[in-house]
């Protein structure tokens, strides 16, 4: 018998009572039934992104949206900022370059998280700057950038939006699109909304959809004024990605039913038991001055390949988290707390990490990293 | 109780194997065992698209395979043939208007194929068009276009690809692309494939290869190069939607198992039936000399509405097909006989049909169409 847990930053594991939803014989969408469907699960995509704004829905990965986020709000020639702290800060990169956007890049270590100050100055030396792009949280790092003080500096500049990759974020970690005064905000599926990937949204503040009147890019499927045109009707421009709607629709349901306040105390407290953990087996932190609550990024000791730790976690004890990626690759692995992941999985977790690093030769003190965990975890 | 039948042209009914599925705990995509379901997966498209070259996969409705067929082939300013006889003939030439590519519109009157005369004359007369765009089924009118007749003309233009929309018909009504020499057959999930919405596929000649090559619009999401190299390593540039991938190779199992030849003469069978039983009902085919075995358009007598024969086939019996769109709205109405369909659907669907039409007035002998379709049904 192999039973397997899934603790990696995407995908991340499903509710039983969505994956039945998705097991549902499929419907028709130009129906009044998907309709409200679509419309119940609107309103819970405008709690989850704290907005009174609609939220795109795009049949995509999350990438999709990250394209849609330049293509609509920018026009060629167009300059954009960029933190390039991770594997996706340099996504939003390529992505302007590919339709001639020229992105300035504000190169951040890996592990760190940017300098508002940073930000502002580039605005102030560079006051044509149309848009500034970042991650709420850095996938590839585990770093949580400071949004709100970004947010603060941005929405003083008339002329330049911000557009925040919430992908591995929203619902996990605080992150409130109007009260911030954030301009763009994505997300995907496969993360903290505990569905299958598939699903891409964005959501937009006046002030971004301003912008994209007059963005001249080219595009069409991920064409932001039509999918507007056609949600507020229920309905979507082309055939939608049903099943998943209707899962989306299932869970919602299930994050308005736990509170968003509720669901970020949790993501935090597992976050916090996992970092004890960690350094109680004495591991560093990859982002110690900055740790998202959705994934924790944690550096293998010298002498041990990260990519190691998380095959035999897989291939022995039926775990599956992720590794570095690029330039973090073989120095770091990467344990999500993200979604539908309770106290149980983060625990079993850290006892299998503690099996693989003593197979591995690192020394420690055994069940150090589960008792640090216990020790939050038991305050409730 | 309330037992619902779905004939529309897309979604279509999805087995339950593949449901169950679709419902199965997601897995991780960068592990060896998510890879050997893609690697299955792509040998069941090389076999459905009946191609040595590979089939690429999209987490996106069909619309995004059309988009990338135009953006990875062509550059701003190039020329492209569009044969418009219908809803998704027009989106070809509006992809192409979006990205700077000029469409030359080829139109035809709904419900008629193209004639490939016409084709072979406008490329003489502008030998610089560099693709050539038409539907093989296009859904919005049940028209079968004379794709293999068209190949015939544009293979021989060097500087030329035929790009061919799949959509409604790959896995339903035959589409041999290497034996007719297509360059890009595009297909999407929730049609002959019996799966929902939310995965489109693109499958491109070597021919079409080197215009991807030469190809200078800008793309990042819908990238055929990068999405190619990554899938030959049984894996995607993008996080896949994974739990549609492992519904695809459960499907693809199915359509092994039963053949494509079985399949084809199961849907040729299914749509003799279909129209037979509409005209034995006095009603006229949208299409009558060129039907598609994939969907059959059925026109509305005067004075009745289509769109209300499809409300009452829903409301009273629960059963889902589509009505017209665009100009053809009200005046048709739209069986389909694509995928995960059998007779006992078909049967029921004509019965349905002829107590709609009973209520709305019309005069024929009741029963007629049931009887008609048995009589080829019968034949076995």
């Amino acid at each position: 018998m192999k039973k397997h847990f899934l603790l990696a930053p995407g995908p991340t594991p499903i509710p039983p009572e969505v994956l039945l939803a998705l097991a549902r014989p499929i419907i028709h969408h130009r129906t009044p039934f998907y309709e409200g469907i679509l419309q119940e699960a609107r309103e819970g995509l405008k709690y989850l992104f704290q907005t009174k704004s609609e939220v795109l829905i795009f049949a995509s990965s999350g990438t999709g949206a990250m394209e849609g986020a330049v293509t609509n709000t920018l026009s060629a020639g167009d300059k954009a900022l960029v933190v390039e702290g991770g594997k996706f800060g340099e996504r939003f990169s390529s992505i302007c370059r590919a339709y001639g956007v020229k992105p300035i890049v504000l190169p951040v270590e890996w592990g760190q998280a940017v300098d508002p100050a940073a930000i502002e100055k580039t605005l102030k030396e560079e006051p044509s700057i149309r848009a500034v792009f970042v991650q709420a949280t850095e996938t590839s790092t585990g770093v949580l950038h400071p949004v709100s003080q970004i947010a603060a500096v941005v929405s003083r500049c008339p002329g330049t939006i911000l557009v925040v990759d919430g992908i591995s974020h929203v619902g996990a970690v605080e992150l409130p699109m109007d009260e911030w005064k954030l301009d763009v905000v994505l997300c995907g599926s496969q993360k903290a909304l505990m569905l299958p990937p598939g699903l891409a949204f964005a959501a937009l503040s006046d002030k971004a959809w301003q912008f994209v009147e007059c963005s001249t890019l080219p595009r069409f499927y991920f064409d932001f004024k039509k999918e507007l045109k056609n949600l507020v009707k229920n309905q979507s421009a082309y055939t939608p990605a049903i099943s998943l709607v209707v899962g989306l629709a299932e869970s919602l349901r299930l994050i308005r039913k736990e509170g968003l306040e509720n669901i970020f105390a949790r993501h935090a407290r597992l976050a916090r038991a996992t970092r004890a953990a960690m350094t109680a087996l004495g591991l560093r932190l990859y982002a110690p001055q900055a740790c998202s609550d959705a994934v924790t990024a944690v550096m293998t000791p010298p002498g041990i390949d990260g990519q190691k730790v998380v095959k035999i976690l897989r291939d022995k004890h039926n775990l599956t988290i992720a590794g570095g990626q690029d330039r973090a690759k073989g120095r770091i692995f990467r344990l999500a707390h993200m979604g539908y992941i309770d106290q149980s999985d983060i625990l079993a977790c850290i006892a299998a990490v503690e099996m693989t690093l003593q197979e591995l030769g690192h020394k420690f003190e055994l069940g150090a990293g589960v008792k640090a965990a216990i020790e939050i975890l038991g305050h409730g």
